[in-house]
């Protein structure tokens, strides 16, 4: 079936009007910073419009070509995979600290880059997190508002959906988008309300219990995550420190907080495949005193080696997440090589850098056990098969997930 | 007939060198910044081919949607007009002021605004062009490599060329845009060489004979354009502040120099419709004292007069070029409705900003007599039935060009 083409574009012009009232929830005379790719011309269109109209004083695109990227790692002198244009990440930090609202739209070939040196493509990837510094600090204090949302790409689409035409894969890909966002609801607006006070009401309880680790258990899997003294669970919406009210990720099933940089220890099997630049997948790894160790991966081991060597903390933790296997974007049983969807279908990890908004007082710099690192990748280890216990400073554990659903 | 496929990517491809090796003079080691619109994205892929090859250290683009600002005059709040993102023109100007290079690729629907409030219009250019001010004074002072090249847009295409079906005339367009810029000569490098050899002698010459103003007369027109004490004529490529040659505008056929902003007298009429957001044509001017007192056009005279109420320097000039009629341009016999093209087809006069290029050292703000302004537009007024002589100070004419040709 293929969605006639007017629907389609009444749900796109949806999609807009829930990014911009839910997503960066924008404010009049708020600039609008859309990064998207250059596919998603009429998503970006849509949301232009329904910012003007919102009171945007000005809506500010960045379109991204995977193409570029190709071109940059087939023909780039050596010395240029060490380069990034710090002016041009400072200039979007100096957008949202005079108040500007930051949208991203993700839509791209999640086999862009399987053919690229992994060296260079790490090299590139830490020279771009060190450009990047002063706009992830502003990112993950939640000092201005913003959120990802997703666009069905054609490549994305052919990718999840092989066997489908290129029209059909991306109609495909439409209803999927459609289903975990919640547009399918007969009130978007109301459905994402409760969606999020159920978030919310999770993570509060998660914050009342002060777990001093959390204990993943199942196939391939004997972790514990130890977490930061003074940890922060969150979930769902957040109040900038600018007072606005912002979902950072359209779906969002997860609730997290941060493990102490130096307290994971165990193996862990991924759950999922892991899409980032490249395919990995059957990623295994073996923690000690926080740093991992050992990693292998059944695809993509090399990739995944030489992410975690991008920095000392990139073989460290510095988000643990909980999101039940129920959870709609699990049950559609779909793989969609991403994390802003996969993430949501599935319990995980993040390697790298940890986020202010999970630091008490959310105070990063005075957290000594917070992980620093140019990167941050999640990746999946929950499963209908993986049970998670909270464990108290003197080791008693409280059930908290049990074959991927929660019993607390 | 249409130019076959294979044969217009190699165009566009020899395009994408000319415009790196003439125009901006790409250094190994650079950033290169391309403002390009949506449609060019060919001709961009080809340009960080050739860039990256060429030891560029990153190529970034802004991609431009023309649509975008029809969605913003439509749908923006009135206070949106006066408003405009001062951190992105700022970031531009300060990777150039670090060493960046930056490529313009101009290709626009003509009447894209042509249904726009032309006092909404003219507010949003004044706001853009103070928010532009540190990047104007870095392009107008040569402190950094730029240039502009031109790419076939579709709907430029459409109303140069009315009769013919879309890629018919995109095709036409690349016609006309590649004997423009050189490139159906057998070595358009040798041939550039040659041309720009042609205009630094005549800006040499211009400079050696001192003028002390113009004096343009014809059917409509007799105005005397005085010139500031120190004036220097341009042409051809430039030499940057930071040493390196670069063609600033491509194609190019005219020396220009700066005028008195309180020496021009008399009246002028355009002798070639001019677009700028939308089409005026028609266009008839007195002068007193540098100052614009009267205005009126066959088309578009609002337009003209608010664009003239801009700020004070607007309704005043910041340059004066003298173009041979016989350029191939100008031979063309065709409106490009584009100053890029129409500009390098008669001699003209800019009103609004005058550059730091034409003023004695480079330095402008030593010229009293330099026209600051928020906006520079060129319009056209040379013509076959134009003549110009160079006057002395004492008032002697000496015959400068007759009937539109140097005799000189």
């Amino acid at each position: 079936m293929t969605i006639p083409h007017d629907d389609l574009a009444q749900r796109i012009d949806l999609l807009a009007q829930i990014a911009l009232k839910i997503g960066v929830g924008l404010q009049s005379g708020q600039e609008l910073i859309v990064n998207a790719p250059l596919e998603s011309v009429p998503l970006v269109r849509a949301i232009a419009r329904h910012a003007y109209r919102a009171g945007a004083a000005a809506v500010l695109v960045n379109y991204a070509d995977d193409m570029m990227k190709l071109i940059h790692f087939d023909d780039g002198m050596d010395a240029s995979f060490d380069h990034a244009p710090v002016w041009r990440y400072e200039s979007v930090a100096r957008a949202l600290s005079e108040g500007a609202a930051l949208l991203n739209i993700f839509g791209a070939d999640p086999n862009l880059l399987a053919n690229v040196d992994p060296r260079r493509k790490a090299r590139s990837e830490r020279a771009h997190g060190m450009a990047a510094q002063k706009l992830f600090t502003i990112i993950g204090g939640v000092q201005a508002s913003w959120s990802i949302i997703p666009f069905a790409h054609p490549a994305w689409a052919k990718a999840m959906f092989p066997d489908l035409g290129e029209a059909e894969a991306v109609s495909r890909l439409w209803r999927e988008i459609f289903k975990a966002t919640r547009l399918d609801a007969p009130d978007p607006v109301a459905d994402w309300a409760a969606h999020v006070a159920r978030l919310h009401a999770r993570a509060a309880m998660l914050n009342d219990r002060r777990f001093d680790a959390l204990h993943f258990t199942g196939p391939g899997t004997d972790l514990r995550v130890g977490l930061l003294p003074g940890h922060v669970w969150a979930g769902g919406t957040v109040t900038t420190t600018t007072g606005i009210t912002c979902l950072p990720n359209i779906p969002t099933e997860e609730v997290f907080t941060m493990p102490h940089r130096d307290r994971v220890d165990g193996v862990v099997r991924a759950t999922k495949p892991l899409s980032h630049g490249s395919l990995m997948s059957g990623i295994e790894v073996k923690f000690e005193a926080g740093r991992i160790v050992a990693a292998d991966a059944q695809v993509g081991g090399e990739v995944f080696r030489n992410l975690i060597a991008t920095d000392d903390g990139a073989a460290r933790l510095g988000e643990v997440a909980l999101v039940p296997h129920a959870s709609p974007i699990s049950q559609s049983g779909l793989l969609f090589l991403n994390t802003l969807f996969d993430e949501n279908a599935a319990s995980h990890i993040a390697i790298g850098r940890a986020l202010a908004i999970n630091a008490p007082g959310g105070d990063i710099a005075a957290s000594p056990g917070a992980n620093q690192s140019l990167i941050h990748v999640d990746w999946m280890i929950g499963s209908a098969e993986i049970d998670v216990d909270g464990l108290a400073a003197d080791g008693t554990a409280s059930p908290l997930m049990r074959q991927g659903e929660f019993v607390a």
